[in-house]
This record gives C-alpha cells, sequence and structure tokens, in this order.
C-alpha cells in the first residue's frame, strides 16, 4: 500500500528558551498520535529560536558590545546533534517519535564547537537519530550567525513514508542543491522554514512539480511580541527575552504557512496562516510514478550529457588520521 | 537609464500553414511599433506549427503509413534557420524587427537535413539573425518527430533589454538548464511554449525569483478546430489540414496564457488566457540588482565548492578537421 | 642589490564615489614618483568604498527597500576587474603605475555578473593587470554585500621588490590561507584594510616573523562625516552621500594605521594614524634569508610529514567546455 | 559557571639538576594553593633544564669530546614520562597536583631510549599523568640534543578550566599546528618556553585573537651565572655546573616574561620579567563565544574547501605486532 | 656505575659430540670466574655442531642415502631448548652461569619435534634460561638442515652488562633485523658465528658503529681434522665421526675471529684468530650515550615518517585455542 | 657486455665560492675523458660547499648576528636545482657530461625557497638532468643550515653502468633507507660526502657486502686553510672567505678518502687521502649476480614475513590543486 499521512507542526519557538521549546512540541503528542501521521516536520530553527529582527550589533566594519552578548545568549539555546547521551533534546524527541510511531524532521540550531548551525534532524521512531542536514548557505543577516554546512550532510533517509529529504528556507530556491536531492531518489520534499511570505507557496509548488514529490513545509509561527508579554524587554531584568530579536509589536513575528503539495503542483493541506497547529494530508506515493511518466529531471528528462554535475560530499572538517 | 518595456506576443500557428503564420505576425507590426516595446517574444513552434493532438501513428512496435504522411506535411511547413538568403522566413522577420525597432524571440521548427528541432530564434533590430536555441528534451510525444538539441545552442545574446536567454516549454523544469543560464548572466528570460495549464504560472514565477531576472513567456493561443472551420478534415480533399494533429472540438486547441514577472516573482502582465494579444509591461533593471543583494544563487548564494558543474557546449555533429 | 623602497598609501574612498576616488589616488603621482617606491599598497575597498556603519537594511528573516537601494548605489560605484577596454579604472591605474614605476596593489570593489568581490589587484609597470585575489571569508556584515573569493584567486606576482601576495583585512588571521601563501614564497606580504584597531599591529608584526617577509598593510583613513560635510545626508537631495554608511559623527570613519613590518617583526614605518599620506620604507631582501635561517614554516621548519595541507586552487565557477 | 583562575609558575631549572629543580616546584605548593588557581603551566624544559648558549661541541662536520661529555651529563638530568613507578618526577609532581587541586603542564627533558625530547606533560589532580606532547620541531642547536616529536603526541586533554592544548616555544610559530589544535577545541592555550624576547609578547597575543582563546604562557627565568654562583665551573670539580650551558655573566640567563591573554588578544597578566614568581589571572569561558561570533579560524570563518588539512597522527616508532 | 668486563669464548664443537661440547665448556669455569666478566657469549651451532664441508647428500633433485644417515646423526647431537627438566644441557649450563655469575648467551643447534633450528639462548645467573633467538633465515646449504626461525624470537634480554640482543652469523647482514634489535634498545649486540673471514670484522665494526652499542662476536675455532686424528673417517667404523663435514686437512676447519667492538667501531678486543681463548674487554655503558648523541638510527636520527617498518612477532606455530 | 668504468672525483670546494667550484670541476674533463670512465661522483656539497668547522653563530637558546650573516653568504652561493634556464650551473654540468659521455653524480647544496638541501644530483650524457636525492637527515650542525629530504626523492635512475641510487654522508648508516635503495634494485651505489674518518671506509665495504652492489664514495679533499691563503679571514675584506667555516690551521680541512668496493667487500680503489684526483675503477656487473646468489637481503635472504617496510614516497611539501 502506498497511502500514508504526513503532516507539519506549524509552532515557533517558546521565548523562555530551548526548554520551554521542547516542552511545547511534546505537548503535540496526542494529537500527532491521532492524527495517524507517519511523519511531521517541525519548522527551521524551532529548537534553539530564530532571532527575528535582530542584527546582532553588526555594522559593517564594527560589531557593537551588546550584539556579542546577544550572541552569547544565543548560543546558549543552541543544542549537540547526535548519539551521544549529552544530547538531552534530541533524546527527548527520539521518545516523542518512539511514543507517536512517527519520523521526525526538526528544524534545530545546532552547536559545533563554537560555530551554529541552522539543521534539520531526522530521527525514526524505530532508530531514534539517524541523520540530519545542515544549511548550505545561510541568508543575509544569518550569516552573521550561523556557519554554511558542507557537502557531507546532503543527508536522505528512509522513512514510512518513503526516502526523506529536503532543505531548509531559502536554500530550497538553489538548482543545483535541489538537482541533488532529486538524484537521490526523495519522495518527500521536507522543507522547514521561517519564510512566511506568499511567494513560498509558489517555491513550494515547483519544488513539486519539477521534482515530482511531495513537499512538506513547516513554517514556524510566533505571535506578535505585544502578545507573548515581551514589551519592554530591559536585558538584566526578570522579564529578559532569551531569544534575542523579538520586538515588540502587534503583527505576528512569524505568521506561518505551512503547506503539503502532491508531485503535480496541487495543495493538499494549507497554507495554514495565523495560528499554530497541525497540518495533516493524506498522500498516495504511487503519484510519483505517474508525475515521472511526464517529466524526470534527474532520469529521462535529464541532459547528463550536457550538464554533469558533481556534488562534493567530503566533509571540510580537519582530517586525522 | 535601466527602465525598458518588453513583451509577450499570444498568438497560434495558422492552420494553412507556415506561409500564413509567417503573414499573422507580420500583421502585428503597427501594434507592436505603437507599444514601444523593445523586446517580442513569440511562442514555441509558431513558425511550423504545434500538432497538437496528433500521434503521427505512432505505436509501441510499429507506425502506421498514415503516421508517416502526417510527418511528411508536418516537415515540409518546418524552416531552414541561418543567415543564409534561403532563410527566407528568417529574413522576413529580421524585416519586421528592423522596421519595429524590437528584438525577436521566435519559437520555430527547424529543420537540419531530416531532422526537426523545437528551436528559439533571436533577431536584433540591426544584426538580424544573431543566434538560436534548440529545445535540449522534448517531453512525452515531441520525441517522435523533433530531435535533442545538444550543447551548443545555450544561447544567451545582448539587447537593449538586457541579455537575453531562456528555454522552451518544459526544459524550463530543467534546473541544471536553468543553473547555467543564470550563470550566464540573463537579465530577460524569454520562454516561448505551448503550455496553458495553470501551474505555468507558478513555474514562471518561480524563475523569476530564483533566477532573480525578469520573465517573459509566449504561450500559443489557437482557437477551436470547429471555430477554425476544419470540422471535418478528410485526407487527400483539398479541405486538407496542413497541419496534422487539429482535431474537431469546441474548446480552443491552446489556452494561451502568457505572463511577465519580476525578478521578485510579482507579475506585472497577464496572465493572458482566451484570445491572441500583444502583452506589454515596464521593466526596470536595476530591480535585478537589489533582488541579487537578496539571493544570487550563481553568485554570492552558490556553493561551487559543493555543486560543480559543467556544461558541454561542445556540439555533437561529427567534426570534420 | 636586493635594497628596494616600498610604501603603503594611507587614503580613504572619496564619498563622491569610485571616479572622485581615483582621481585621489592619481593626485599622489608626483609624491610616489620622488619617494623612489617600487610597491604602493592601497586600503581594501578603497576603490568602490567601504561602507562603513551600514547595515544594509538587513535583519535576521527580512531586510528594508532601503537597505535594498543602499545596495543598488553601493553596486553602481564598483568596477569591472580585467583587461577589457571597458575595465577604464584599470586602465587608469595602468597608467599611474607606468607613469611611476611602481607596482600597485589596490583593494577594489569588484562587479561580477551580480555579485561583488572584495578584490586586491596587481598592477605591474610593464604589465599592466596581471592578477586579483579576492577575499575568501568576509567578515560578519560584509558577508551580506560580498561574495566569497573561491581558491582560484590565491594570487603570488613577481614584482621589482620580490614576489607579492598577501590577504584582505581579517583573512590575514586564517593560518591555512597564510601557510599557503608563504608557500608560494611570498616575500613582500601586501595587506589592504580597513581595520584601525590596535590589535592589527600585533598581527601584521606577527605575520612578518612568522612568514620571515615583509609586510605592507595600507589602513584606509576617512576622516569624520562631519568633517566631510556629510553631515545632513538626505536620500534622493543633491546632497546624497553615494557610498551608504558615511554616518554624522565626529570621529575618523576610519583611522588608518598603515605599517611596514621586517622579517623580523620589526617596525620599519608607521603605524601612521589620523591623517592620509604615503608611508614609506626601505627594505632589503636579504633580511629574509637572514629570518628564514631561524625560522622556515615552510621549509626546514615545516612538519609536512604530520600536517598535510592542499589547496583546492580550481574555480568554482560553472565550467563551459 | 565559566569563571575560572588560571596560572604560570616563572621558575628556572636549578643548575643542580632535576632533583633540586623538583623541589623548587614544590616550595610553590602553599602559594598555589592560596591563589585558587586550577592550572599552573611551568616553563619549557624546566625539568630537566635548558642548557642555553651551549654548542654542545658541534661544528660542521665535527664534534669535540667535551660537546659529548655535555651531553651525556644532560641525558642524566633528563627524566622518564608516563605512568609506570620508575617515572618518580611524574609521580612527585602528580602529588602537587592532587594537594592543591591544580591541573600542571610542565616543560620537561623526555627520554626514550637514547633520544631525548623537549615534552609539555599534562598532569591532573584526579587522575594523575594524563598524556604529553613532544616538541615536534626543536629550534636550531636544539637540533643538535632533542629528537623530533611526530604526529600522535597532538594532546588535548579535558580540565576544570577547559580544554587544555598549546605548544613549546618557537613551534607555536606554526599555522598549520595551530591549526590543528584550534580544531581540537582548545580554550586555554598552554605555551611553556624560555623565549624571552619582547616579540613573544606579540606572538602570544596573536594567538589568542586568531584563535579565540585564553592563552597562558610560562617562560624560565634563569638568574645570571654569577648571581648563581656558577661563575668558574671547571669540569670534574665539586663545583661543576650539572647543566652545561651557563657561562658565567651578569645578564640573567633567561629573562622570563610569562603572560597571560585573553581571545581578544588583551593582556591579563604579566609579562612579568626578571623575577621568579606565579602569575594568576582569572578567566572567563565565556568570552570564548563572544570572540567565536567574530571570528572561527576552524568553523564558521575556514575555508575548508579551499584548504584541506590532514594531520598525521600515526606514530612513527617501528610497531611491533 | 656503568662500566662492565664482557667477553666471547671463541670456542669449537666437540667432534665426539655434545656431551663432550659441553664438557669443553664447563672447562673454561674458573677462566671466567677469574675474569670477573658478565657476559660470556658462545659461538654459534657450538652445542650440537656445525658440519663444515658436508652437503649431506642433497643434489637438485635427489638426496643420497649417506646424506640421509649423516643428518640422522647431526640430528642426536642437537638438543630441547626451554624450562623443562628435561632440557639437561639447558640446565648444566644455567649451572655455570650461576656459578661464574655470568650470564651465558650460547650458539645450539635445537629440536623442535623434527626441525633443527639454530638458536642463542639467554641464561642469566639468578633466573637461568630466559629467551632465545632462532636464526630467521640460514645461509645457502644450511637450509638444508635447519629451519627458519619467526618474528616470535626477536628476543631481548636485560643483564647486568644492559639488555643483550643480536643475530647470528649473516643475518647479521639484514638491516631490517637489525633496525628492530635497535628499537628494542639493546646494548650488548651478541653476534654468535661460524663465519671466518676478515670481511667479519668489518660486518661486526659497522653494526657497533650504525647501531652505537657493544659488539661482542665469539667465532668457532675448531683445528684441521689432522689435528684433531680425524685423518681417516671411515663410515660406520668405531673412529667415525659424530659431526659429518669435518675433512681432513691441515688448516683449522674454522678459524676464529672473535671481537668485540664500542659504539664508535673501535675494536676493544681481537679479533683472536688460531686458537681457543676466552676473549675479553672493559666496557662504558655510558659511551653509548655519547654516540647517540652523534647517530640514534631509532631515534632522532630515523626519518619513521618515511620509512614505516612493522615487525610481525606472532608465532607460525598451529594455534590451537 | 657487463664490464664499464666507474670513478669518484676526489675535489674540494673553491673557497672563492661556487663559480670558482665548478670551473675546478670543468678542468677535470680531458682526464675523465681519457679514463674512459661512465660515471663520475663528486663529493657531497661540492658545489655550494661545506662549512667545516663554522657553528652559524648556534648557541642553545640563541643565534649570533655574525652566523645569521654565515648563513646568508652561504645561501648566496647555493645552486637552484631544475630543467630550468635559470639552473645554469646545473646546464655547465650538463655540458661536461655530454662532452665526456659520462653520467654526473655531484653533491650539491640545493636552494629551494629558503631551505638550503644537501642533494645529489643524476646528470645523464643523454638527457641532462634527471633526478636528485636529497639527504632525509642532515648530522648533528648540519640541521642547522640544511633541510631534511622526503621521501620522494628515493631516485633510482639507469645509467651505462646499471641502476644508480645511493645516499649523502652519514644517511648510509640509515639501514631503513639501504634496504629501500636495495629494493629498488641499485647496482652502484653512489656515496658523495665530506666524511674522512677511517670508519668511512668500513661503512662502504659494508654496504658493497651487505647490498651486493659496487660502491664508489666520493670524499672531499680540501686542503688547509693556511695552505689556501685563509690565514687571516676578516670579514669585509678583500680577503673574506666566501664558505664560512675554513679556520687557520696546518691541517688538511677535510682529508679526503675517496673509495671504490666490488659485491664482495673488496676494495678496488683507493681509499685515496690527502690529495685531489680522479680515483678510477674497472667494474664487471656480472659480481652482483654471483654475490646476490648468497646473499640477497631484499629477496631470497629477506624476511618480508617479518619485517614488513612500507616507504612513503609522498612529497611533504604543500599540494596546490
Amino acid at each position: 500500500m502506498s497511502k500514508r499521512i504526513v503532516s507539519a507542526l506549524q509552532i515557533g519557538s517558546s521565548p523562555e528558551g530551548t526548554t520551554a521549546t521542547i516542552e511545547k512540541i511534546l505537548s503535540y503528542e496526542s494529537q500527532i498520535k491521532e492524527s495517524g501521521t507517519s511523519l511531521v516536520v517541525i519548522p527551521e530553527a524551532t529548537v534553539g529560536g530564530y532571532p527575528i529582527g535582530s542584527n546582532f550589533g553588526a555594522y559593517v566594519g564594527y560589531r557593537t558590545p551588546r550584539g556579542r552578548g546577544d550572541f552569547k545568549r544565543y548560543f546558549k539555546q543552541s543544542i549537540k546533534i547526535g548519539n551521544d547521551p549529552e544530547c538531552k533534546e534530541i533524546k527527548t524527541l527520539e521518545g516523542l517519535s518512539k511514543r507517536t510511531g512517527a519520523s521526525l524532521v526538526v528544524g534545530c540550531i545546532e552547536r559545533d564547537s563554537y560555530t551554529l548551525y541552522c539543521t534539520m534532524v531526522f530521527i525514526d521512531p524505530q532508530l531514534g537519530y539517524i541523520g540530519k542536514h545542515r544549511k548550505l548557505q545561510p541568508t543575509a543577516s544569518e550569516r552573521l550567525i550561523w556557519g554554511q554546512g558542507d557537502g557531507s550532510t546532503l543527508t536522505v533517509v528512509d522513512s514510512k513514508v518513503g526516502k526523506l529529504g529536503g532543505a531548509i528556507c531559502w536554500e530550497n530556491t538553489l538548482p543545483l542543491l535541489r538537482h541533488s536531492m532529486y538524484a537521490k531518489g526523495v519522495q518527500v520534499w521536507c522543507a522547514p522554514t521561517v519564510e512566511d511570505m506568499p511567494m513560498w507557496e509558489t517555491i513550494m509548488k515547483n519544488i513539486a512539480f519539477e521534482g515530482r514529490l511531495f513537499v512538506v513545509s513547516a513554517v514556524q509561527y510566533v505571535p506578535s511580541a505585544t502578545e507573548m508579554g515581551y514589551g519592554v524587554p530591559i536585558e538584566g531584568s526578570d522579564n529578559e527575552r532569551i531569544l534575542p530579536g523579538l520586538e515588540s509589536s502587534d503583527e505576528p513575528c512569524l505568521k506561518g504557512g505551512s503547506i503539503i503539495v502532491d508531485p503535480f503542483g496541487k495543495v493538499l493541506a494549507g497554507p495554514l496562516r495565523g495560528q499554530e497547529g497541525l497540518l495533516v494530508a493524506n498522500i498516495d506515493l504511487d503519484l510519483i510514478i505517474e508525475g515521472k511518466y511526464d517529466l524526470d529531471v534527474v532520469g529521462h528528462y535529464s541532459r547528463g550529457d550536457v550538464f554533469q554535475l558533481t556534488v562534493n560530499e567530503k566533509s571540510t572538517d580537519i582530517h586525522f588520521v
């Protein structure tokens, strides 16, 4: 049977920090179970936070001490990723995956030595943590706070809903990255993001159509700072925001827009805007076969004789032998 | 000054054949002049025709004699492309370009020896014919009648509206082809097509956004066979349709959908559906700079260290030395 | 004879833009001639400008339209680099080099398609433009406006004062980049920068000592915006600043600090602070031999059996063949 | 809590030999305790001695018998290093570490078969001896008396003050060695040395800044031979100096210059010159995070795609299986 | 105190057989005691005999019955080696060692099942039998009667005169074997042999110099068969020689040439030729330190990064688990 | 025919410097021709000089300025090696080789960037420069002035007299290096040296015997400084010695001792002492076959199952790709 249920959990980081964010994710446990979903995609940077609107005190030519302090506080909300027992947030998420029977794809801020990465983590109900993908190219001000992933985490994993892969936020616009992922046989494209502009729907539909696969994009929803009671953040006070960047405003910080699309570009669910929630859709993997009959950009439709793509998957880490 | 006018001529091939089609194009001369446009994109296969609905008598394992006859008639409507005086349709189009001052990008069926290609031709008001691009990968049944272009016609040309390049119909879905064109610095993406599904708009907006360039897509509009009086085409009669494939129906054969989009994915004109017409928009090339500031998939946003693309632009023709 | 004269031209970009900046450089012609110098290093981003203090409207998660406008204006002050006649600023600098007999190493903002690079250009009195180095890793907010160079511009060139190479601003802190340059036999390390902190002197002395070579670091000196009469920049007015980032203040925008150091870490001239000027020093290349007797980190002192460095000098550009 | 106390013990080898030197170190026990320090770095070659000014009778092409005798006496002051009970100097130092609660990093002359190495030893208050680093590349005349370490002792250990690593004397100038250590996550860089030139301060500040870590450099202080009463050393007499190399003079043999620097290159304590003493400073490990925000040469600032470093950590010893 | 006395017992096997040979060795007991020597090296194959001049009836393609008989008689003179009480020759030698206080290194023909080995046995005054080394590679016709040792007997033992090791006869020419022994720290190289050519002196001096150690080589002295009264050996008679191979001649069967050399290649005693005798020399182990100062082929002079030697010390015996 | 003539040119560097030394070599042209030799080995460091007796002002812990000056003068006498036209000394030697028909193996001081190497150069009469070997491990004070070769120049070349290889001066004592060379099939071992002690003859005879090959060792002969009129070298005077290290004395600086040995260790010519001269011998390569019948340490006599040698021939240079 090729029919499955997939979902995007539209949620936002807690301004209280990572511990509170993890609790918030766990609060969806019964809803996930009831939905019967086999996959939950959680937005970019949910665990660790997306410091919307901060410039981390960076100007061309200098940085402010307050910006450095912002970075330090942000750094401390990031997590370590791996199978080590010290990766306790991963352990907690593994528990959720096991109890619900759903694969999780979770947007996290990863700490590796002193560099942060915007990472999506793949967690399997049986196997636990099975891999990760680091954003290759942070966008604009993100380059101030996140490192660049290298080719070693173009991860694709198996799951009950087929092969999972994808990209984070604006790296979804990279044609060569997408082509690489298509070539690895991705069937359900996971796109955690914080991007809430209307154009996002276009980009997601295009990937579904071009790649002939299902797209599940989870977008953060974060209410306005006012609504969250963060009207007057004062550094050092009890009311101190943990995530830098939440300015007082009546507008939502991040509006959401999670969406699920089929291989012909047809929207199956969403876009969900202006609220938290679990967005669910039924998918039929056989539809991919039908789509590829028309168009297979990494198969009968490609022109490998003209376009030769080489993907360097070697880690750029220093190599101790 | 970075401001220009561009246009798509939504038109269909004449069932009378290529001579009639050329006349039809010429009939738009005064409208082109008046619009002040510096670029006219004319749909895929307009010159030579798109035999919608024919199967050219092809079945797995055999072809019918009638299909062979269809091909012969179709072949005879194709044109030769180049600077030779014998390329008389090209000469005619050069005249139009010169008189209107507009660059033309024209979808043609090209004959090279005994193979047909789906080609877009670039004509400059001063220089005349300056290049062509052959569709790299025909879609589905097109593979029965058209050859595959090779890497030697990934043509990009200069014009008054900036660098012109693009792709034909579904090859617009190829990530590697697009990336190659972006790397060549295309500023106005020309997308002649016959594709009239609603998803086309998504694909065009995505290219504009991803490539940070202007998109001008011209789609054929062909009325219903009924409307054209081709209700009972009989093989061998005087009333014989010249283009195979026009079946009797009340639905338009090709519905149109021409569109012009800016580098942020915003639609400037169109989509125009259900009629012929010249679709016009003002563009400001400086918007590309602003767009690239955010995203430049072949520049600051690329990851050439991870994704190394080699494009083979050598002709696959036999090489005499 | 191993004795030569080298110099750093401490200067700042003109807020009037690139044309005015080039004129300013040319105004030093007679002083350069009289000094007898065979090398003039000109600071980072002098041609094109360093938009100190601007954040180009970038915040985590979004950008402002004004920031995009800032980028557009900045983009228009950048130059193309190469031997093409259209690279007119390069031609002008070649003239200066020829007339003074001095090699020039000039910090420029380079435009390549739509991406800007922070580049140092090597100009030879006889040969004209002979090479360039693009900054590999922009710092902090620079990542918003400049692309990353790749390994193909780790350029080292011959000159009357020996082999020239170096690095721009903070990439001087990269141990592996420096080691690569040392291995290429650099004798005079050119370090154009805008960095005016006191620690810069330490970094320069350390490179001289570690690399056993002469260091010529040219730092921009830009007076306060007030002093330059850019007190009330109003967008769109005649008084509009061309370079974004010059805020009204009584402090110099960039304080300078150009310095020349010998292979034992001894300061030969400078640091020059708080004014424009041509900083000159006599050097004796034979001192390198004496220094290397003690320490040669790429020769008798290296441990290539333990530390094997591979430098990828391939361009990451798309490759058309 | 990220705040700690670190120290450098500026001391010199006793001309009486290793036993006396160990006693001298032990005499600082109460001062170490009172200071509250969690780390004591002891200079290069303190245990075993640095035979300043000797040439061990070596000339190009021959050696003198007296030089051989010098080596034999020097050899006998060296120590064995490891967990064996026969390594009695190590046992004694383990006791000091345990009683004071401070990690020790001690410069020793190590004997392995008939070759001597200049080694730094890591001793933990709880675990005792936990590792060592052998100088990779002795400088100048040191090459006559010390072997080269191999890649198997690029040791980094955990401690109360964070990860400890470092380099000895002039190997601090090796860019590739430093990069390797940074990649291992060193937080407190230990630099035992005898180098007392003013430039040492520059080198230490540069490492702190470049590596974004704390530097604790301990330099030997050895008074003048005259002051120590070694005016007329006569071979074979009761007054025979044990360490070769102490010539009669009123100048200190080694002037000291111990220093402690923070990750921004700011000097926290020292340089201490012209006397023995325990140099102490408070450090806050969180400052590393702030520093790495700007610059992380092994993280977001590295260009692993361009510079690929492989470190061979295999021992070059003969391998018996 | 590093001063010791060492000796080589130049002796030959008795033609009467092993029992007689052992008695001959014991006859030197008082001379050994008086000499004060702490080490006695006894030549290769002394116990068991060296059948000089026999070919054991072996020809390419066949062997003679007489040759088989020769082997049987030779086999019966061989001994078992170990701590078993049945190893009675070893027990006897242990007594000699205990009474004289001298370590013995004795060349024996060892029987292990039905294979003979040319073995050197190490006997300690206190501990008795402590190890053996089997010749790795027999020379020429020796390969007809002796097996090859494996890597499990590259034995080095401690003694009053320092670490003992070495090689037998022509295996002294193997560079890799010697390097392995040097790496184990041998201080007194024992070289039992029957080789009496003048070149032997060169080989021994070279080992001493190259390995920076003392060499004690003991060579068999066997008078002429005539002198021993073996003028007309008749197979099967009472007068039958026990050792095959002693041909009637006036020349000594084995001429001797025992020698003792210091770590600089200086001959301390010998070569002793043409007679039996105990060759004695005083040695000072500290001379090794002085020699290693110049040259240590397994220490500061080695290039383990270029030449990586792995020694397989596993026994090649069948392994029952 | 396996018979050939080989020779060692016993000569010394001219104190006038490299130009004069090359002339001196050329002065032997007619004698080389007349001898009929096919190989001329020229001593270690002849071209460039061996600064006997200098310590280059190096003492443990410091260097004198005069020592640095010595190094600079020494550096300037070194040569570049390769096929470049700028390697003019190599070109001159190629001429000599061509005119005499003899292969040359020449000891040179090689300059590579700022490190000097002690190198032997192989020059072929037809092909010119064909390879080089850099000394792997300089001895004692040589480590102050020469770098270490790596495994990439374990060069063996073909010639009329068979395969040539060898080692320079004391690296002839390295067992693993020799074994590596034997394994490459060297037939004529070239040993350029300055070592004039009597033990050198032993070392050469041992190599010939152990390796079963011909040895041609050329030793420098340099008369006493007095004899050369360098009694009162004054820095800066006309009488300034170019090579540092020649002290006034009546003893020859280097006594010579060139020697030619056959594969059984038999001396064919020399040792020549106390004078310059061309030492010549007839060799018969077939003798190697006879010698290997007995002993082949890299063939039937080796024990590769016990001793596994891995030779790392990769260059340790930085690798640009």
